[in-house]
């Protein structure tokens, strides 16, 4: 029997009814009293000077109700590294220049959205169309045209790793891989495309609802690019539809809102189309990598030397980020006694790519896993027995970068090889030549990181518990639910800490002038950990309180431990000798003479390293056949072994693993943009092809439980990393089916008969 | 110099701009996605049994989603004397019997309101009618109709105050007042009516948006009735367009809401109409008033007996309090040595009268000061003078009730005779016999009540500040300003305490799971002295924090005081030595390592004996030109000198001071119910005449500033006392001017004619 009540359960996640039957409300659901609609003129060009821009005919179409351009903005940069200003390239709209086919000029907003639409079209953009930068190349080119004058060389940000010998490293091995890879970028195509509603009291104070990951760091650009004070601007998240690192950052129709709700005195809305986020919106970076690693004859690692080209776009957006955790994530799985690193972010003439799940591990992590792969077989060697030779272990470093505390690496590799049957099935797939593959791909990933690039100046996490003498407690928090489930998660864990049942909890979530200060936001699987240990901080003063009651009633001596349970609290050798949770409620609140019960917690990763406090581990194996008449591959098995520490609810993790084998599929095979010069061609889901529910393979999967002591009940990372090793497992699977080994993806039908008929120079 | 910086000044409304330029939202303002109408079957028979109800064509019409009766809910009563229960003797609808024309019997939600008013018609009630009683001669008469079957006799409460020895006082007067007088049901008027919005979510929990004075009172009493935990009900206090007492209870379309939006998963609005307001809304509770005073030559009172029967309509609502506070109001003001009161609370098939602005003061008031009119006049005294020989001062005591501190009324019977040049214009108006005549009328009223009838587990008032790095803090407050501008006032205390402006502090009140628990509403004037109380204790935590940090940061030495001016602190001595608030705000935070600042401060009086912390105090006199043609009044000029302690906003204490005489002005000489059989005849505003700002008399008004020890900068009640005087100088006045003594209201001019022609028999 477990320890648990309802941790490692499977608990039905509070959101589901509401969204099932459509009463969730998401921001294009709210509608406020004389609420005005807002649109965005975006550039028709990838690169031009601004010389002139006429709102004049807009400004005067009756039902506008105003029209701004960049020149009416304070002007002010953004970007979520403010820690390093430089890196702040983004204006909310543009000014002098515009950099990408979608970059904002103007806005508009009318008492109708059709209004705003048909002003649009009045405003008269005059520009200088300069030469232009599509891809990695171009830019880096000698003399290519200059993106951001304060970047001549287009390289916006050069981040390094660097430890260990490597010319000793590589001097020690039989055996050098070197290889480059190319990955491309892809949509998050989340469910419910960008909305926000701004709406700006009397003291010009603004309150924003809109779909993003992260209401603190909105709160805290939008206030900046305002000109207002931090705490002038507060954010709402109403229910999101999905995220997936492409709602992290202050955006321009959430200035616009909020500097048109200002100007006008009235609510106003804007909302993106699909075609606006498939065009336009933030991407997945894509990458050239470069990879070396020398091996000895028995697999042994001796040293990688890996460099990422990114394709950033016009903007950094969250390329900082990414092109530092990829080189981590390059380091990462396996014992690289010598590292060498070198990131490079450069702008291009597109639009920007920024977060996206994995955050620089699906693409590090395709390279390294499949050059692994290669690897194993130049060496003759199992491609999980050269894995485990090199796999990370508990108390594994990374000198000044990370340590590896709870680790299930090993375990996790045995078990998807004794699941997948590996060894008698790779070996008849590689003898029957009649396309069926089988592969393996690796992963592991970040809890939050442990960095403050946006130099906060508050604790990583908080949360306030407040408990009531009817039995129930209100749990306020800043953690930020974007479909991931954590709303769920946090009740669970307080539900455990105090004995109650998920229904005696009332939520309250990321409401910046509601929810306490603060948190970073819903990324890199930050949510369980750090939101999880705020609330269990908060619980420790909430339960502390209550044992002192229990003590007096019962006259305890004072070394009985106080447990909580099934809503009743009480000494642990003594269960008889009970206070119902709201009758000890009652009780404090009277020795408080009326004073609420009340406690906030808080969570600060410390003394982890400069990463992330905890990694998660798991491997996958994929099975395919693949159709060497029409080239088309299909996924028949999915097995995956993962390492997320304490399963806090297994059913929310089998979600997660489903949805990132989902993404994982189609970042494999499928999904990519069509881009001509810049252009984003296929802007429908028509067009950019997502795997459906019908795509998906059967799967299995094993938890592999260890207990990361740094995580809630030894819970940790369990929504993010699971999405970096379907496409290596895939493309390896294809690479024995098909004898031709790939290296870049997607693996269209079209490069797999290429491939096949010998016709790729990849 | 005042030595404050904001208390004291004339600061504008913080609700203002959004009012005027029609921003503010209020519960009828609100619309939520699928929101549903409602509509309440009232009862036609002020006394019936229901027989049967028969709903199935109700229910049956294409867009009505649900029709309840009483037997569809959990029957619960409720009430606001929670600690009484017998007190709560209301159903949400109707159950068995109605006892009053407008009673709930059911209730209907259809998908638009023309709708709901259809399906109203198609529910078929069958009545038994019962003989009723219409006045409290018929309700107490041997043999009457019983209305509740737990009180045969139809007197729902008698409440006793009694001390010194009353036969032993009576013995000593020279002359013995013995007078009987009427007082008459007025509507609150307020310019909104009730609406409100509930919504349900997935766990059964209710949120309603309302208009009302008393969020946590409607939280707690609307979970009771739904048979839901205190905390599964949130209740959020919208703009409130006046309550003046009318919206001091749950009410049945508030239950209706929140029970319809639970049975239909959708939300649910009910708004009322100004008709239905006029017909069946609470009112001002009607009273015969009998009291025998005794006096001796000189003036002095020797002994008061002193009896109240309250037209308490079908139900209690807030006729307990009024009962008590009658009693209470008519020992105050003068030295009463023996003093008796019996208050009887009497059921009467008339929409049930409740809290309204005096409570209880306006009633006692007209009888104490016209009888002591009368006895002036029967003493051969002055009134003033006659008044002032037996005046209140700091240190009186009512024995077991009351204690009274702050105490100004000397000054201002002094202040006010002078300011109107008392002595001269009443001798000319005496001798002129041309329609002229002046009158005095004084008050004392309670700031907020010292009594827990609702049975609350926690302190009085309460109030948190988040402090910020940016400089600004937020006041999150359950204070409810429905008008009376405490969100003003209590910003103003704040913004004194941490020396920081208006625009400084942003503002979240009354939302009962958001702002901290918790708050008994807006009543007694209880918000400036209770609120505020809780804002300086939350403050004084803030201060104490920040002026340790000061003493660090400048090495000080601990016998310093830290001043809070100005945005800045400093040691009072060196304030050159300072910080900027948000520099100590960051400073803090550096401290507590990224834990926010915040405070929680709370109140309750103590110590203070049995109704409130301090009384306020006031004296008025009126000026009318009578013509004897048409029996029509004029008051001509209004003096005011009024003892609130400080004030803290003088243009707020003004408009409480206008807003009074308007209200005493169409309780003495216009408003009243028109009634038959317990039927309202005039349901609007053409019928039920309110004075507009064009009938208002131009006026005079002084604040005799004392201490108040117990209120916070020495403020204490400025919003409710002011309504009593204003009936009793006027009555005096017309009495002088027309030599006909009027001991019963309105004073309409018919009366005035029937008075002068001998025709009156009151």
């Amino acid at each position: 029997m477990s320890k648990y009540s309802i941790i490692g359960t499977n608990t039905p996640r509070v959101d589901s009814p509401a969204k099932a039957t459509g009463r969730a409300l998401y921001a294009d659901d709210i509608k406020l009293p004389g609420m005005l609609h807002g649109q965005i003129l975006r550039s028709p060009l990838a690169h031009a000077r601004i010389l002139n821009i006429d709102i004049s005919k807009a400004a005067a179409l009756p039902g506008v109700k105003a029209v701004i351009t960049g020149e009416d903005t304070p002007k002010v940069k953004f970007g979520n590294w403010r820690l390093f200003p430089d890196t702040q390239d983004e204006y909310p709209l543009a000014v002098d220049k515009v950099r990408f086919i979608g970059d904002e000029v103007a806005a508009v907003v009318a008492i109708d959205n059709d209004l705003a639409c048909e002003a649009l079209d009045l405003i008269k953009v005059e520009y200088e169309e300069l030469p232009a930068n599509f891809s990695v190349d171009e830019s880096m080119a000698p003399g290519a045209p200059v993106i951001h004058d304060y970047r001549p060389d287009n390289i916006s940000l050069n981040r390094k790793i660097e430890y260990g010998d490597l010319v000793k490293g590589f001097a020690e091995a039989d055996f050098i891989a070197e290889n480059t890879f190319e990955v491309h970028a892809v949509s998050h195509a989340y469910m419910e495309p960008c909305a926000c509603v701004a709406q700006s009291d009397d003291d010009g104070r603004v309150t924003l609802w809109t779909s993003t990951q992260v209401p603190y760091i909105v709160q805290c650009l939008l206030a900046s690019t305002l000109g207002l004070r931090e705490n002038d601007v507060r954010v709402i998240k109403p229910v999101v539809g999905g995220g997936f690192g492409g709602k992290m950052e202050l955006r321009a129709w959430e200035f616009c809102a909020a500097f048109l709700a200002r100007r006008t005195g009235k609510p106003v809305k804007f909302r993106l189309s699909r075609t606006d986020e498939l065009a336009y919106g933030r991407r997945r970076h894509g990458m050239k990598l470069y990879s070396k690693v020398g091996f000895k004859k028995d697999g042994t690692i001796t040293a990688k030397d890996f460099r990422a080209d990114l394709d950033g776009g016009a903007y950094n957006s969250m390329g900082p980020t990414a092109t530092f955790l990829c080189g981590n994530f390059g380091a990462m799985l396996y014992r690289y006694p010598n590292y060498r690193y070198n990131g490079y972010h450069i702008y291009t003439n597109k639009p920007p790519a920024g977060a996206m799940r994995g955050f620089g591990a699906p693409q590090a992590l395709f390279a390294s896993e499949t050059q692994m792969n290669m690897a194993a077989e130049a060496l003759g060697l199992d491609p999980i027995e050269i894995r485990i030779k090199n796999a990370m272990v508990p108390g594994d470093q990374i000198p000044d970068v990370a340590t590896v505390s709870s680790c299930g690496f090993i375990e996790c590799l045995q078990e998807v090889a004794k699941m997948s049957g590996w060894k008698a099935k790779r070996a008849a797939c590689a003898e029957s030549r009649d396309g069926k593959g089988m592969g393996v791909g690796c992963y592991s990933f970040i809890s939050g990181g442990v960095f403050n690039w946006l130099y906060t100046q508050y604790t990583f996490s908080a949360a306030e518990i407040r408990a009531f003498e009817d039995g129930t407690v209100h749990l306020l928090t800043p953690a930020t639910d974007i479909g991931q489930g954590s709303d769920t998660t946090l009740k669970q864990i307080l539900a455990e800490e105090l004995g109650l049942r998920m229904e005696d909890i009332r939520l309250t979530v990321a409401d910046t002038s509601v929810t306490p200060q603060s948190d970073l936001g819903t990324w890199g699987s930050r949510v369980t950990l750090m939101g999880g240990n705020a609330v269990r901080d908060a619980a420790a003063k909430i339960k502390k309180a209550l044992a002192g009651v229990v003590s007096l009633k019962f006259d305890l001596n004072v070394i009985h431990d106080i447990g909580f349970k099934d809503g009743k609290i009480f000494p642990v050798t003594r269960p008889d000798r009970c206070l119902t949770f709201g009758q000890a409620v009652h009780m404090h609140q009277k020795f408080k003479r009326g004073e609420p019960l009340v406690a906030r917690g808080y969570y600060v990763p410390r003394g982890k390293g400069l990463v992330t406090p905890a990694f998660s581990f798991g491997a996958q194996v994929a099975e395919v056949q693949v159709d060497r008449e029409t080239g088309i591959v299909k996924v028949e098995k999915m097995y995956t072994a993962h390492d997320c520490g304490t399963v806090i609810n297994p059913m929310s993790v089998d979600g997660q693993l489903e949805g990132s084998i989902e993404m994982g599929l189609g970042y494999a095979l499928c999904e990519r943009f069509v881009m001509d010069k810049g252009r984003t061609l296929n802007t429908t889901f028509l067009d950019y092809k997502v795997p459906t529910a019908l795509d998906m393979p059967p799967g299995e999967s094993v938890c592999i439980e260890t207990f990361e002591s740094e995580g809630p009940f030894g819970a940790k990372e369990a929504g993010e990393g699971l999405v970096s090793p379907t496409a290596p497992a895939i493309a390896e699977a294809i690479s024995q089916a098909t004898g031709y080994r790939f290296k870049d993806l997607p693996i269209t039908p079209e490069k797999v008969l290429e491939g096949i008929g010998g016709l790729r120079k990849v």
